[in-house]
């Protein structure tokens, strides 16, 4: 059975699910997406991702595509279509629509949307929990990295630094040698003293939906938990580090820039987070 | 007789001409490209275009999608179908093409070009001479600007500033508060003593064409030049401004936040260069 794409109101094989050439998303990044874990058919944190998507929607003045009851509508639809069973990631995405090319909003144009979804294997605590290397590579993003929009270049170049160098991921470094965030993810330390750390979600970071869903599940469980800024020296010499994102999840990362994290192992502290992160998408898959 | 549009080796009506949702140019802003004038059916200044091109790609680890001599050919068969006239304007997209949606770049995914072009009104010395006025706004851009990339929806919200505050473009500013160049065009001033000053082309802005025609045009008229930032206060104090482009070409600036440069009127010099600068498109227009 092939992948269904949704473009604009149909449904189409993957294969023909286009695009005008003078689509703004093409031409101009003028769009916004979410990446939505789907469990047993059912969208996680599907309120929080629409909440952020209206957000990102917001900050670039373009109007709702359609209302949110029609999105989510939609939604069930496309996974429904692509028979993603146990588990799998629907994507969205939304432009200002095609229009003859020229920088400024047009004054006429249909707003494009497109949503795909493909299964993926159930993420495991042992599959999550094996620990991940991770490069650090200078954050040459724009200044508006809290909205979820297309303008991805500089994190494609940065993701592929890490691919080339056998890593999972490649955190960002701003110009004080602040890490602000992994180029698909999240970046987080657990001090010696046992206190879990990630910047604050300001303009230099997108605010992952599976960073807050960890840092509540952090506060539930009655961990320390703090948002600051922290350095690349400070995540070398820090008890534990992971990562938070919609379809990695939580995993441990083991070593920044070829030197080992604490004991050069997955953490307790992420282990455990892990394991409540898993339950929490089990929970989600049981939404009614 | 309607728009065609070339796409992956076909030629297309242009309502029909579109790309697959997954290109990465519509998901990643992962592609570049150019936008050339068009005089008499020819490309002006096709080399430096294509130069910049090849330099574009490059920096993103591209290869060209087919050979220099190849994409020649499309541009001379897609303004010949299109049917431009005196005037028009090319537009040329390369991206890294469609893959399954993966931050990194795809092990095996065929690049995807697309051109269309537009005929346009023959600018002349009156329509360009009419001064312009400019808004200025943060640069909130990444940190390669250099790279003609698609990643362009800083300078979307620039230009949205500067057309809903009645100007023609809107000027860019750094954080030490210099002048980087305009949502899309360069930016420059005369000075008192009749000095041409514009940024040098380093990452923070892009080298334009009509950037580079203009200073070989003033040498050669020995006009005394300079690269160096200038301040949003030194513009407004400054004898003359004005923008370069391909589309725009030549345009002076009479007003820089609400406030006249010079005597509020087009300068000399700005007007000089315009003449200049119709004359080199012209001798572009007949060569063989």
């Amino acid at each position: 059975m092939g992948r269904i794409a949704y473009v604009d109101g149909r449904y189409l094989p993957h294969q023909q699910a286009a695009v005008r050439v003078e689509d703004r998303g093409f031409q101009f990044a003028d769009g916004v997406y979410e990446v939505i874990a789907v469990r047993r058919g059912r969208p996680v944190d599907e309120d929080d991702h629409l909440d952020r998507l209206d957000r990102s929607l917001r900050e670039l003045r373009m109007p709702w595509p359609m209302s949110r009851r029609a999105l989510r509508l939609v939604m069930r639809e496309t996974i429904r279509r692509n028979h993603l069973g146990a588990f799998g990631a629907l994507y969205l995405q939304v432009t200002r629509g095609a229009a003859p090319r020229s920088h400024a909003f047009p004054a006429t144009a249909k707003q494009t949307v497109v949503m795909t979804a493909r299964p993926l294997s159930l993420p495991t605590a042992e599959s999550l929990g094996c620990g991940i290397g991770v490069v650090t590579v200078a954050d040459i993003r724009w200044k508006r990295c809290d909205v979820k929009s297309v303008s991805l270049l500089a994190t494609v170049l940065g993701k592929q630094v890490a691919v080339e160098a056998g890593c999972y991921e490649a955190w960002m470094v701003d110009e004080q040698g602040l890490i602000t965030e992994g180029t698909a993810s999240n970046a987080w330390i657990v001090t010696a003293g046992g206190e879990l750390v990630t910047r604050r979600a300001d303009t230099a970071i997108l605010n992952g939906i599976t960073r807050m869903a960890t840092i509540g599940i952090a506060r539930a469980a009655g961990l320390r938990f703090v948002e600051r800024p922290f350095s690349v020296a400070e995540a070398k010499g820090a008890a534990e580090a992971f990562i938070t994102s919609t379809t990695s999840m939580i995993r441990p990362v083991i070593r920044i820039d070829g030197v080992a994290v604490g004991s050069g192992r997955p953490g307790g502290t992420t282990v455990r987070l892990v394991d409540w992160y898993l339950d929490h998408v089990e929970a989600e898959g049981r939404t009614v």
